[in-house]
């Protein structure tokens, strides 16, 4: 909100008082009723509004889909199920659905991508939060790269990989059960860690408690949580961090 | 370790097999018997390691800083006690010792300071951590600026600094009790945030643990965790992201 | 129970002991073998009972409805589910059914509504339950307002609607994940705010602990806490406020 | 902050546009560097700011309260130690410090109490924490009957109190160990009641927790919960409640 | 096992060392390879095995009951389903099945009661746990009241019927939510209280955990705790306490 | 409270309404203003009331052992330290006092002890916490045997004493680490087994939790279980069921 | 991996540094792409790799168990489903399935089986964890012996099997509900227990969370735990000991 | 107890019965009063029984220590203080003490040492823990190798001793913070490890409780685990599987 463009204009007259106040009180979203939409996020952010699909009413969801396509001309969407799928498509027909990673997502323009970020996980179980980051990060704009499969258990398939690794801006390590990739992967590079518990496990992996106060009390430097099974969140911040690295 | 370069020299009968297979087991710490010392991580990471005091042994304590400093011209240590400080003072002159962040840090050299983190505090019970995390990102050649007592409960102040923190690299936001600052100073800037559970509080915020599971759940875009009271932690990581958007 | 006034008629012999006798022990609830339903509570409490349906065996269930609605002219059943409104629509056919709410209601008076009790949502997948509260206070007799998708991530949309919230002599905080909504709200107005965690969220908001906990440590004045997904109850204690305010 | 008055001397040029925008700016606290005192809250909440003395740094802690009683005519600290009430009489000689309830409190002006608020206890461990309910209470012109030891143990005793405590705008119930006496006091009144659950007990109260669920999972209508031993906030929302109920 | 008698008889030449061997290793349960049933445990505890039914693979459970019922003359089974039910009335055509209680039971002989036992219940929804308590006690012979829906938050419910519980040998007090029940019963009676906590309840009550919790912390005397919803378990000891009243 | 008889002297005009109004109001309690004495409670529940010692005020300890003292010929005191022994001796000469089991006791009268009640430990250092049970047991007139160290780790060390065992009217089980204790005894005897958790162990015992939910979960039957170092709560339950088996 | 051969093939000009520097990098599993199977591994663990097949998606499986039959001649595969086992049976037809403990196997070898293993459950709901581990130690070429329903709560039924489980030179003791079983068996034998809480039991055994913590309390020495249900790797650490004291 | 010989000795009349009654009733133990020593404990285990000296009272202490000595001729104590070892020395001067270990140690005999164990640890804070396990190892008769501060954040570490640490017969990985040491050598090496999660960390490293869950849920094979700090428990375990891979 340019305080002082508004403040000019007061003085200058070209502004009654009554316009002003509302500047003041008028936000950047538009209201739907049931939801705000932060249609100029885009703007403030750097990144477009995404939208969190479980749990979203039907009436609601295709709507929002459409509103955000036509104003941002892209739309993310995470954590979709199939029939939202159907729902979406109705209205926004360009959309596409990833069934390993649960994302809609539907670009009108054609992005170029920078940097590199390394997504990495423990096992095979892990993959569908580790396509939920790297898709993401690719929706954001960032060139990444996959690790799988490269679990502490056997050590040497990560140190296989280790400059590759080393290479990238940030680094999101996917994680179950013992949840200990973080760590091992912090102790090998030396670019921040985002470190993303799954709820892959059973027993008194208590659906990925386990893994998360593995990776809190992490003795590596350069390493940070998100919530369990939060590829999405990893995925937004390790793009800041790709976008801070590149952006000279 | 420079595989190929060592290879060649084997080939070209420059260094024997034995020396050549030295060198693969030659690993770049120092073995004091009881603990390992990293004296080449600052070349490795770019930071020097630094010393988690609390609860090492006297006799190991000072031993490890000498060797430190001398090796590095630098030493940083996290967690430490008046009377370490006493110790260590004795074989190294230089150290000095803040109160309030517990640091011990002696740095022959003068450094340049460069990029910004804001560290930001829900409350002044929070500052110890706070300061823990600024000085230590100072000591990581980081430009810090400073927002305490901005908690969500009074948030007219938080939005008062807002242009100033939307200016940062990264912002560290310090918080205990319900531990909501995080997730408002990720609303308000585009720019990675790093959010420290504090064990401030009473009653059910059990230590800290209500801090962490308000961050880790957080509704906001663009925030990570570190573990509670972990300021060291979080400035490592933020020094680490400045670094990136410096770095050319 | 008017013991003086039983005691007075036991002495003018209009009485006798055994009438007496009887009278306090003769509670004013009605013993339907299963479930004791208290008829009179609209004139001990100032509010008619209401029937929480989740779990209830259908054989009880539309009988504590008839029986409910015959004795007091309204009667409100929370947590029903479509099937069980089927049941009691056979026995009371004024009933109504709304399944955002999962609210079952009749009323055979028109209610005058007074005062006001603001409810307010982080996110829209807050909605259901900010509507159980706020039907619930609107069957309790309060006029309110609903502010919804208001969370701290994008704190503009909260300050936005600060003045009309104000104005309100309860405010309904509504929130799950990191729930923070209720501390900032707190900081906004002078009135009391009750803070209703909500079961939204994943992974480590193990289904509205974390919000719960975030609430219950609140820094900000004025707020406590009802249960997980409890809007029924935080409706009740607004409607007590907003009869203590009004009742002049 | 008068948006319209400060639009209005911009037009009218008798403020200029850089005076204005600093006026957006300037919020009503005061800033000591250490801490953001909030000197106008009185104004805006109705009741002065008080100070939570536990882990204050003794450099801070007589200044606050120095600064607060020369502001408001009027100061209260909670969790205060005998150590820090000889340091904050030494500048406020006006203090008084209760050792039961830890409160430090000084006032220039005879306050006139209204209303009503009742506090209950389960056992007499729980006095301390009814104690800072209270004597806060009376700090925030309420007027407050005690009554303790009546828990659910011997639930004859409450009973025998029953008419008394219904008259209260707001019961204050605070208890350890199992915590019931929130439930028994809400099944008997008409008013709000506030659960306050407290640290005493042993073996599986873990420190109040057993009792806080208790409160939480109430089945009574018409109350709600504060933190683990929190009678200041719990007497914070009393006066709210009261302040409405004898506002007119 | 009478060691005396095989002693002599081995000594007498009357039983080889083998056959004496063989007995002190020949225990009283017949061993049906995947089930050791206990079939002498009638006399030896004076009740007869029940089965816990949830959970048993369908090719043992019905062999299982009539094993029972072909050596004791009457079985019990608990948590059984109504598929259950079909598979035993298969192999046991006596079975009865109460949906309730989830209880199956044949008995061939007519059983007197005696003493007495009263099963209080704080509401509707612990009638389940609470007929799987009253049932079972019946099946060990004890006389049993039913006092249901007199929980604390309705205290003059429960003190109604004050005198009558008074009576009972022992109280079983079922309670889920917040689960004072326990408490209150216990400050009435001067007999042992058997508090047992149900899953009933939402949001934080944790499937029982803080029912658990609140009656574990109990401060009345004289009460004591089973697992949750463990309906049989309580009627087991109130059955062994009634016998001891009962005895002489 | 006669009820019956206060009404016919109503009717009589033995007794003003006023007067009955009152008596209905008085509870047979003493009011000290701190707390509330149940001097009655020997008529009412047959056992003396005890006194919590642990946090009790010194002020009023000595005068609540006195008051109870006079008034009923005997006290006993739980949880005392050394220095509460020195305050009450000034008042009551005839207390005593054991370091072990922490108890105080004062018997004006010789008490004969009937029945039998079995204690028995896991390990040596459960045996605080036996002691404070069996000795509350005798104060209870009980007769009591004690077995100590025969977990289950070593179980021919409780098989051996299985005899003596049995004969007992309720065996009390206290044992902590793994708590496994209690279920081998319920599995040896026919009549009640209360089990107590100690919080004896480390790590992951967590005070005592570990075999709180041990005993809990117990398979054995006939098991029940007070809180973590309540001896004195065993003991009065164990005292209850030892005077309905002895009562004929 | 060979260090000195390459090197000395390096220097004698066999190998060029090319060749040899990708020797270090090539390790020796197969990569899959979506998995990198470790093929290598029985050659050097001395176990071939087994599939946890649960959440494996179904375009995977099948060829996983396809690669390991033909490289290894047999392949287990646990936590398998019904229509996994349909999956897996069209590419390797040799596969069988058993639904008690979810095992896939495949042997083209005919396997000797040595030493002894002996698998005890403390009741018979257990049995499918133990079946899980008896059978794996089974491929794992050990001689099993079952002991099940041997439970603390019937000591004599263990007792009577104690010379026969003395004999093993590892015993695994799988018990859910209070878990005590390890402990006991522990106290017996001379050769190391592993204990495996299972997740059988309700209400507070929160899904084996109870018999974990009891299990690692246990005061028996000689013990260790896996995770809850985690059969699979009870036997796989038993083998090992298994192989070590047969090894010669 | 060999059965058969008695009965034998029975049949021929070379013992009476009573005395045959008494063999079965006479168990191993020498009965102290507070505490039943084991002292045929190392007939039966192979290893002499060990005082756990944390919380034993003064007067108990040496006393076992000294009838330890005297019938075993060595004794092992864990967890004792500097003043308890003041305390035993009184009795038995050949008491050794270790600091760092806290360990009391005699051995009248000079032990060979057979076999191997490797001890090794995340960090220098873990090695009082791994000392114990050690000593307590050695004092097993087995030889013993300490591999410390080797933690997976800085792998090359741990890799650079692979070797070595396969040789053991068994490896005891010790860690606290996120424990994930136990994964990374059981993917190392192909005997048991045994992983001691240890209390060493802060905030949520919960006093040993998040290493404890990394290492249950360790997705490597081979791995089990024993309580948070116990290094004794570890080594007794390590020291039976030593033996059983020594014994031919």
């Amino acid at each position: 909100m340019d305080v002082k463009g508004i403040l000019e204009k007061v003085r200058e007259g070209k502004m009654s008082v009554e316009e002003a106040q509302k500047k003041f009180e008028n936000l950047p979203y538009e209201d739907l009723g049931y939801a705000k939409l932060d249609l100029h996020r885009s703007l403030r952010s750097g990144f477009p509004e995404t939208v969190f699909c479980e749990g979203k009413p039907d009436e609601y969801l295709a709507k929002i889909f459409e509103t955000l396509y036509r104003e941002n001309g892209e739309v993310l969407g995470t954590r979709a199920s199939e029939r939202q799928y159907q729902l979406v498509r109705a209205l926004v027909p360009d959309i596409t659905y990833d069934p390993v990673s649960r994302l809609l997502r539907a670009e009108k323009i054609q992005k170029e991508k920078t940097g590199l970020i390394a997504v990495c996980t423990g096992g095979t179980a892990d993959i569908p939060v580790a396509e939920e980051a790297a898709q993401t990060a690719e929706f954001f704009r960032c060139r990444v790269e996959r690790y799988y499969d490269v679990g502490v258990a056997g050590i040497h398939r990560l140190l296989s990989k280790r400059e590759n690794i080393r290479r990238a801006n940030c680094v999101i390590a996917v994680a179950g059960m013992e949840g200990a990739l973080g760590t091992a992967v912090a102790g090998l590079v030396e670019n921040p860690v985002i470190a993303v518990p799954t709820s892959v496990g059973y027993g008194a992996s208590f659906h990925g408690l386990s893994a998360l106060l593995t990776m809190i009390n992490s003795c590596a430097n350069g390493i940070s949580v998100v919530n369990i099974d939060n590829g999405y969140g990893a995925a937004y911040l390790a793009a800041q961090i790709n976008r801070l690295a590149e952006k000279h």
